[in-house]
């Protein structure tokens, strides 16, 4: 019932050993290919179908997930977090799961109780018609806020989604799953381990522009053949998405529905992967690399956005003021709308820094560049800014503030903001 | 030298008795008029000039303050403050000053020791032309950032600005010292005291929709004839500060020039005014209303903005939390941009509710207003507000959010952000 969507993935990557992030160096036997490449992992059947939340296109995916695979999650910390989060996260501390089913087109929050039981009732048909028990499913909305789901024709949906499942399903899934998004996301890996084992990776997200002011949903599902203890899943998870995803929005600003969730198969051959082993490393290398690819699409999908912009704090004393500091100019409009201008801004950063809720900065110390041009030297903006006007932004920009003050550093992800706003503001003036 | 600006007056209230501030109270025997009424204060000379700063009109403006007229102050917190704002503290630490210099076009911020010799040259140029000594002179500035000040011409200007100053010239000040600011912005009043006395307000202020994400500098010059202690001064400066235009923009948010000077020349009849009369409590109640009035006027001046939204937040446990929680939703571009849309945002509302920095927040006892219309009920979103789809936004529209925790309520103010940004966002996918 997807309808193609060739047209959909011409900014998507597929190319293989290339630039997967730039900058980033892979691991020796790592390789990779961008939706809609997404390679089998069995044990794993996707399906997906139209349930007419979204204007057209499938709206609805389920997971179906063989006995023996683990699964770990994070969601949401937003306060409002839609009833689906809440079920989902009380079903996963319960038991392992079997069907992850997820719909676009409805966030289903902001529904309170009547929402609740909407997604309990999803999450029983679905679990009837797949023969496991309810909380053996977990329920994924993103959407709208604050409508009631149609659950009648959800489940008819689901259940078809479900019987259709493949193991090929993922770029279809991938589809299904966008809301706003301009192009699906997904990417697939192999890892080719020093002793030869090859452990392998097919991971899809939705999610568009995280970091304010683009603040939507985000859902990411990466899946693995490597056998990991479960424990060791939950810790490889936190790690991972709080050096990925979580360094494009802001630590807390979250949406009502965010959720990633790990899925490991253990069909890789070989024993399990133990923390604290090479082995270990390079498989948390490899999650961490696939989940930054996913964020990094998340940003190039921005409403609007031209440009993916690193901006790099080093010299902090502490890894939370050098975080604080990259947010307070990722999250300065003035700043966001200068990204995409000639002229860096450097006015506007220095007043953002200057607000930086850090204690005693001492700006004088503060150096600023935006790739090899200097900004800012001893707090000093320097003139050379207006020599540099021809220079077009790049799409590998990264801006490095120095602080001057300790030994820590920090990297977060942001894009421009461009809009007519631009044109007010594309004036200068303090 | 400056030019009319009859035109860019359209939108400034001239009216005297009516809405000051819609909502608002005013004291008895207060009466009001807006730019470009502003009425003489004995005491007190103002002069402006052209010295080139800005493309066009005059871009200097000196205050004469005579013997005994008293100053206080309030500067800007940001880290990276120009050196005018550390000069000026100085001097107003050391001296009560005699000369108010500013200058629009150029913030002389970002400059280092050398914007601090120059911001020096100026006031010990202009003191030596009025016969003061140099810390006598209060420096200020707005405008581009990074740039060096042009030191003869501002000078230049500045002492023949001097010399013309005339009591009549408030006015033309006030055009002066604006920068992307669409209108000049000023009022003054007049309040008779039960005894019969009779206190004089004149006030100028420039400023352009404050809040993020149209973060500028604020300056803003408020006098009266009232005779207060100089501790009394800096005392009911801050307090006023505190609730009018500490309500347009987030605490320490500020930019690297923002001042707010307030003089009082003690003509008026009578004694000083003490802290804990029933004339002190007139005074300050009239001083909030001015300020209040002035802090509309920038949002109202916001880069595009077509509208201005008073966001009141009840039943919290602190004004810290009330705050905080006003200012997630008021800094959400998603919640601004709906702003204008026909449908209010509740999801948007909900997502910024629940990331708001409370400790332990039960969204199922939020309850959100728009007006008389009920957006969330026991945080969830009611469907209603797709019957009020065609309500069109007023312009004193109140966002109500009550918290039902506690007992403490505070009012911020804000805009929303109109631009392409609107067209990107108008789908209301979470």
């Amino acid at each position: 019932m997807s309808r193609s969507s060739g047209e959909r993935t011409e900014r998507g990557r597929v190319s293989g050993k290339g630039p997967l992030l730039p900058g980033a160096v892979l691991p020796r036997g790592f390789t990779w290919r961008g939706y809609p490449h997404l390679a089998v992992l069995p044990g794993l059947r996707v399906g997906s179908a139209r349930a007419g939340l979204k204007e057209r296109g499938d709206d609805v995916a389920v997971l179906a997930l063989e006995q023996g695979v683990r699964a770990a999650a994070v969601f949401t910390r937003n306060r409002a977090a839609a009833p689906p989060v809440h079920l989902a996260r009380a079903h996963l501390a319960r038991r392992q799961p079997r069907l992850l089913l997820i719909n676009s087109g409805n966030a289903n929050a902001g529904t309170g109780a009547g929402g609740m039981e909407d997604a309990f009732r999803c999450c029983r048909e679905l679990a009837a018609c797949g023969g496991v028990g309810v909380q053996e499913v977990l329920p994924f909305s993103t959407g709208f806020i604050g409508r009631r789901l149609p659950v009648a024709r959800l489940t008819a949906a689901a259940t078809h989604a479900l019987r259709d499942a493949v193991e090929q399903g993922w770029a279809a899934a991938a589809r299904a799953i966008c809301t706003t998004d301009r192009f699906p996301k997904g990417v697939t890996a192999r890892l080719r381990l020093p002793d030869g084992r090859v452990l392998r990776f097919t991971a899809m997200a939705k999610g568009a522009g995280m970091l304010r002011p683009d603040m939507a949903t985000m859902l990411a599902f990466i899946a693995t053949d490597a056998a990991l203890p479960p424990r060791a899943l939950r810790t490889c998870l936190r790690s991972v998405v709080r050096q990925s995803f979580n360094r494009i929005s802001v630590d807390g600003d979250t949406s009502t529905n965010d959720a990633c969730v790990l899925l490991s198969t253990g069909r890789a051959a070989g024993p399990s992967l133990l923390p604290e082993t090479p082995e270990w490393e390079l498989l948390q290398q490899s999650l961490l690399l696939i989940c930054r690819y996913l964020a990094r699409e998340m940003l190039r999908d921005g409403e609007g956005s031209s440009r993916v912009l690193g901006i790099t704090v080093s010299g902090g004393r502490s890894s939370r003021e050098c975080l604080r500091t990259a947010y307070t100019i990722a999250c300065s409009p003035l700043v966001k709308v200068s990204l995409q201008a000639r002229v860096p801004p450097a006015g506007r950063i220095l007043a953002a820094l200057g607000r930086a809720p850090l204690p005693a900065l001492d700006i004088s110390r503060v150096q600023v560049h935006l790739g090899p041009l200097a900004l800012i030297r001893d707090g000093m903006v320097l003139p050379e800014q207006e020599a540099a006007a021809a220079r077009p932004p790049g799409a590998a920009d990264r801006l490095l503030v120095h602080l001057g003050r300790g030994a820590v550093r920090e990297t977060i992800w942001t894009t421009d903001l461009n809009s007519r706003y631009v044109d007010f503001n594309a004036g200068g003036l303090s």
